[in-house]
């Protein structure tokens, strides 16, 4: 028996995580937490039984309550209530699914409280992970990557010692546009960048993978799972996703690990880390059907979105943070038509030049610094770029 | 400080082992053995000094006691040679690098002695795996794998459990005449067979490479190294060699082993295994100069000497000895330019058909099997291919 808690039980890895949890009845689901989406969050209540769950938003928490007063359980709501499901006492594990920064305080609260972390909210390591490595340590807990590609590197280091690794190489679809030049990309519409050619996946990833800044939050992410200088992780442009990352070793070997594009491989590895079981309904990698895989160098021009996340990593402090808050805010604009798509980029990189780096933030330095960045982006864009709230 | 015995010092694995050794002051040379060429071997006992040294043929034997007779060096010759090679006390690994079903009376005496094994035999496994894999866990010896395609797989199940395993995907070049049909490879001639794409290598594992029987043998050597039925080892083809094999799981999850072809790297890692080191001039894979890699499925019905093996390895008993014999004695042929390139599967099939299979056998069996082999395959080749001795 695993009891686990899902933060962000709504999005598409917390569905995934509950269609791994349907097939196991090993696993008992104690918490769930959501921001808004009730319709979902009340079947999943009918379905898993957790015994407490959190509605971000109070008002749409009202309404959810109203919905289950048939059932005996606990709906909390806000910050609190998400650290309530992040810290329940019977979760062994908790999934953090959320999007955003949101993630950061229930992570932290989770393994102060003894919690192995399952996670898949990027941004918790990308502007906190100075804060959250020691704390693992502390608290002596398992941090695993649900992420493909640190799956994949995670899988890769199996029975390998840190010492022996030289590099890592995170491979990257390239996403929709791979091949472009930076011209091609002035008009790209919404529709377009949504679509993504391998991996089917929420708004703002899919619309990060575009921008190839997904893969620099992995990158800047990946430097705090292994703990490798950033510039010993490479992007390898790997188009047919197939390879979803590698490590190189000192003596030139390199481990990769491969399958077809199914989220629930990785999330089902971190769930019963360290036994693999059957994934039921997963396909199997048919080398010969496949033919061949082809790698390319990131065009770092382009997509400059890449460039600048090496850059906020080299500098590290606060500046990714501010790289992750202003990237959140212009991809969300963009989702509502309001700027255009090379705006994004753009504003990251303008957000970091205006940024005063701290060197070694705090949680509220952190939070503090994410809201000067939304505050100068916005100002930003409406003047560049006509932005209008 | 490692003292390694090596027998088939003058071979391609050999003089390599011998590279790696030279670049690492902390491996003793304690014995050292080859079949006659003993102006290499002088040279070798010169910079290496072993204590005790075998030439297989006695004649060559006294010719280097001659050469060295200014040293405090045994010299001896014959199987009793090689097996006290095999057993010297100081030693604590065996690397078996010799040619031939001669490796596994001296491989079961070192076993016996308490020795590692890195094994670059291929004979030994193939035909006496039934033997050597319950004395290696009777003494509880390490058995590892020096072959880069079992290297690969042995890599690739590091920090994995034996349960997890589905298949092993045994990777293959193809050789030099993949693509081509059965009614082209009429005419080969053993200038053209012993061009490798790839790999550098002895002259009878070239032609193997050439015929597949060599993944013939490799497929029957990883029932036994990997504890899989034979049919959960499948061949892909991978013409560029970058992938050394893979593993596949349960999970849909393959693990592969990839660099650029060098057999230093396995042999390396089968004489500091479990640590990695670096590999001293040893080539980075470089993926964006790489491009692709591709994949086929093997033509079964052209290299039908690979079938065999699946054959020979499912029947299992003394049918993998007659695949072995059969097929060493057809390649000393070609490469007398006594027989012509088919003739070399044709003979090993012949032979199968003609065996009346042991169901376990003893030492004895198999030698006596090889010896029965030998000659009918000899009487076969006088009949059917007009060969004279």
């Amino acid at each position: 028996m695993r009891n686990i808690a899902i933060l962000g039980s709504t999005g598409s890895i917390g569905t995934q995580t509950l269609d791994i949890v349907r097939e196991h009845k090993e696993i008992k689901i104690t918490a769930l937490a959501a921001g808004s989406n009730i319709e979902l969050l009340e079947k999943q209540i009918r379905e898993f039984h957790p015994k407490i769950v959190c509605v971000y938003h109070e008002n749409m928490a009202m309404k959810l309550r109203e919905k289950v007063k048939d059932l005996t359980i606990t709906i909390v709501s806000g910050m609190d209530g998400l650290i309530s499901c992040a810290t329940e006492g019977e979760a062994e594990m908790v999934v953090t699914a959320m999007v955003g920064m949101i993630g950061i305080r229930p992570t932290i609260e989770a393994i102060k409280a003894g919690k192995d972390i399952a996670l898949a909210n990027k941004e918790t390591l990308v502007t906190a992970g100075h804060i959250i490595m020691p704390l693992v340590k502390e608290y002596n807990v398992a941090l695993l990557p649900v992420d493909s590609e640190h799956s994949a590197i995670f899988q890769a280091l199996q029975g390998e010692a840190h010492k022996s690794m030289k590099h890592i190489l995170l491979t990257a679809s390239g996403g929709p546009f791979r091949g472009r030049k930076l011209s091609e990309l002035q008009n790209i519409r919404k529709e377009d960048a949504l679509k993504h050619p391998n991996w089917s996946m929420g708004q703002k990833i899919t619309i990060d993978s575009a921008t190839m800044v997904n893969k620099g939050l992995e990158v800047m992410e990946a430097r705090w799972l292994f703990d490798l200088e950033i510039d010993k992780i490479q992007v390898v442009v790997h188009p047919q996703s197939i390879i979803h990352s590698m490590v190189e070793y000192i003596d030139g070997s390199v481990i990769a690990q491969m399958g077809i594009p199914d989220m629930r491989l990785p999330i089902q590895y971190a769930l019963f880390y360290p036994e693999r079981i059957d994934l039921i309904g997963g396909k199997q990698l048919d080398f010969t059907t496949l033919k061949q895989i082809t790698f390319e160098e990131p065009d770092m021009d382009t997509f400059f979105g890449l460039a600048l996340a090496y850059e906020a990593g080299r500098n590290g402090g606060s500046m990714p943070t501010v790289y992750n808050a202003a990237n959140e805010w212009a991809v969300a604009r963009f989702l509502e038509n309001k700027i255009g798509f090379l705006a994004i980029p753009t504003i990251i990189k303008e957000a970091m030049k205006n940024h005063k780096r701290i060197e070694n933030p705090s949680l509220i330095d952190i939070l503090n610094v994410e809201n000067e960045t939304y505050d100068f982006v916005k100002e930003y864009a409406e003047s560049e770029f006509k932005y209008k709230p």
